[in-house]
């Protein structure tokens, strides 16, 4: 219905999460007839980021540095170094404020059946991490990958490799959520925190 | 908390309409992760659209060419013109597919407070085009403007126009929709079901 240049416009914006056939018309739409300078923005934004961002070499997060500013950070506690599945957790992490150690970003977890090993995941450069000693090196490895199989699986994994390297390894805690009720919290999460439970 | 450009990628995604900051950001994560062939197209379609788009010759819709496909179909009837306010609005109508006819996109609607005028509208266009003979020319105007205040006060504008060129007018209907509920339509379009009730 609309012309050739359009069409392919529409199709564009539905590879967005999220973004169904009506969405990307009114995206495309709205684009073309209100904000022409918004959408050459983008253009140009999405096509710098796709070519330079890559990822930090000693963190693994995304960016267009060779080494990330948390990572070059030298007011952060370099003796913590918490492992990660992927950069949109350490944000989570960053903004909740508590934690002011390191990070080392896995983008994603062990999945034998995806084809994802402990190579894809930089299990290598996270041995080496923890094998270095100068400044006192890693002192303690926060594991805070996701509660689901195969989250657990991978930090299982990376805890066995790291109590070889004679580096203190923690989980974060899980149970009921701060401020949730019992009542519409999920059978799973309840019966961890009972398993789980503090001596008061 | 993100490097440079991933923050400007993400600033700019908040152009789009519907997309908030937290959207914004997982669209960005999205790309960057897990599909930047995807947005590499994506930045070459906004690209090639914002330098190429511009409006039909004869009916003002958005395309790259210099008279739309619409236009040019000779299978269509080329005595009926219909008057639209958005090129979306072009997609619904052909999508409810009972109408051969042409069309005529206005961009918008009379709004003397927002500084947009006849000429803003292309209605010099307009009147052209309803004065031209050639193959018997235009034979009915309808004006399917959407029924807000000022696009009730465009379609009597434009219908007073096309009176004194000899080209029948008309209004689409507006009432109940089809398999609406009474009891859930507002009182405007009640009322106006009313006043505009036909005889049976």
């Amino acid at each position: 219905m609309f012309s050739p240049l359009i069409e392919d416009l529409i199709r564009a914006l539905r590879c967005l999460p999220g973004v169904g056939p009506k969405s990307a018309q009114r995206m495309a739409m709205y684009l073309l007839e209100k904000d022409r300078d918004a959408a050459g923005l983008l253009a140009h934004s999405l096509q710098q980021a796709v070519e330079k961002v890559g990822r930090c070499g000693r963190c693994r997060t995304l960016t267009e540095q060779v080494v990330c500013a948390l990572c070059n950070n030298t007011r952060r506690d370099h003796s913590l170094l918490c492992v990660v599945e992927t950069p949109a957790d350490v944000l989570a992490i960053e903004q909740a404020g508590n934690y002011h150690g390191l990070y080392f970003v896995l983008h994603g977890h062990l999945s034998p059946i995806d084809g994802v090993g402990p190579a894809d995941l930089g299990l290598d450069l996270l041995g080496e991490r923890l094998g270095e000693r100068e400044n006192g090196g890693i002192v303690e490895l926060i594991i805070a990958t996701n509660p689901t199989v195969e989250g657990e699986a991978t930090a299982q994994f990376i805890a066995e490799r790291a109590r070889t390297k004679g580096v203190a390894v923690s989980r974060i805690a899980h149970g009921v959520p701060i401020g949730g009720e019992l009542e519409y919290i999920d059978g799973g999460t309840l019966a961890h925190a009972f398993n789980s439970r503090t001596v008061l």
